[in-house]
């Protein structure tokens, strides 16, 4: 299975921290000692999951050809339409027709359940081409007055054209990937939530999700690892889940590997949801050298995880 | 891939048509001429699309051992909370550790998009007992005072326990299924839509589903019979998505089948989004007889829909 291209979208507006300052008395010493986060991006008015889906695969359409994409598969957890997904407002606008088309949550570890799932169709025989859209749209949900967690969020989507066959030299391998749900573990089921007719992206129990992420990531990168026979010195870039750069830290510290190896978007983009490593995976395309390893992991509210072991 | 056992909860409540009589002015032979739906069900207060699958799940429980399920799929159109999704819920209720758990939506058609990504999984060895999981909780969003669709709507649950290997002789063998995207057709992104911060599910082109629901059944029907040698007059049950009966009876006349083979609950349970069939499934599950053939049909809005074929 294979990256071919890679593509990603962030709304023009900027939110510094000193919003929050104002706002809520946060000072930005505060905000970023504790999460890592300077400013974040905020979709405009008009912008949702799945017109920044369609500007992101429009950006991708610029790089390869989609004609021939066989399956779409979309991921959020903070939905336009619910009925008319992001996958599908994709399909509509790529005209492909009679593909299967779908959306999932698994919250912020969706992108590796979303490739999983690929993985799933190309073992069948039933694609060879496959869409992955992520996108996230936190601040139509989040309540940015919540002093706890309403300076963790912002918007963004990517895309992904990934392909069960090699379709060019620079094409990223992946090697393997797995995820898991953790529901069992902690306060799985309370500590990050998203009740749609509720509102708000509520973490009522922060110190968990952070305790769990930090258990979690490190464990599932070491077993897609062994799983190649390689270990944790054998990788050139970690990319977690985006959620805290306290958490990233925690992470590389557990695997023994220095801050260089970190691949990080959180201090300018903020918590991006399942969006942020494949737009930190866009982000750096250009910049990885023929033979590294890259290491993506995740790990998301209702307790997911997930790690997928990338060679350029 | 077979079905092993299925299950399926129905709120207490019921809503009679005498409610839209009182409420919009819409008499119960109004309603039933269109429709063919008399009563439908409603959750109480608390009940939401998590409980609704732990629920249904316990009662899967008494019918089989789930201890020993390795995937959960969650699929919703009407999340109770897209980050703890309902898929979470029940492996945080079963407290199975360390399973591939995510929810899908495909609106009404996510039931065939979920087995889909069973299938996947038991293709690539990562899984072998599946628990999939359809959970709707229409009354939750949905605008009673809107009527063009307000009456339609039904809250219910089902599971399936889907494993690789038969582990029973009366076991049910999935045959094929397949699924597709049809967001390309009509006003596939428009006719019905259920916007979480707008609320209601709003169905401004009832007409352009109908039509199209009445052609991507029968033909995705056909397709999946095809490609098992078959034809309409070796299927004894046909089940459609229950979205109406009107629709329902012009897929049998266009696939030539008469009315007896006809799987219906849409008269006592109205639409109930993408439980419907495996609710169907569940109820008639006693009274099919070794050897028959069912074929499962869906189309769901932002159109796309899928056919499976069932052998008991």
């Amino acid at each position: 299975m294979f990256i071919h291209a890679v593509s990603h979208y962030l709304p023009e507006q900027i939110v510094g921290n000193d919003h929050f300052t104002q706002l809520n008395g946060l000072s930005d010493e505060w905000i970023t000692t504790r999460t890592g986060i300077s400013e974040r991006r905020k979709a405009s008015t008009g912008e949702n999951t799945n017109t920044m889906s369609i500007e992101v695969v429009s950006r991708l359409q610029e790089k390869t050809d989609l004609s021939t994409v066989d399956l779409i598969v979309g991921a959020t957890y903070t939905p336009h339409d619910t009925i008319v997904t992001l996958a599908h407002a994709i399909q509509h606008y790529l005209g492909i027709a009679d593909i299967p088309t779908v959306s999932v949550s698994s919250a912020c570890s969706s992108l590796l359940n979303a490739i999983e799932i690929v993985e799933g169709y190309f073992a069948l025989n039933k694609a060879s081409r496959a869409l992955v859209v992520v996108s996230e749209h936190n601040t139509a949900y989040y309540n940015e007055e919540d002093t706890v967690s309403g300076h963790l969020w912002g918007d963004g989507a990517a895309a992904l054209l990934i392909t069960k066959e090699r379709q060019a030299d620079g094409d990223f391998t992946i090697k393997g990937l797995l995820t898991g749900g953790a529901a069992h573990a902690g306060k799985a089921v309370e500590a990050v939530v998203l009740q749609p007719l509720v509102k708000g992206v509520i973490m009522p129990y922060g110190r968990d999700v952070f305790q769990n992420a930090c258990i979690y990531m490190p464990k599932a990168s070491l077993q897609i690892l062994e799983r190649h026979n390689l270990t944790a010195a054998d990788v050139d870039y970690v990319l977690p889940h985006q959620a805290n750069l306290r958490i990233s830290r925690n992470v590389m510290q557990t695997l023994g590997l220095p801050e260089e190896k970190l691949l990080s978007n959180i201090q300018y983009l903020g918590n991006t949801g399942c969006a942020g490593c494949a737009i930190a995976l866009s982000e750096h395309w250009e910049s990885f050298k023929k033979g590294e390893r890259i290491v993506v992991t995740v790990f998301g509210g209702g307790y997911s995880y997930g790690a997928m072991l990338v060679e350029v």
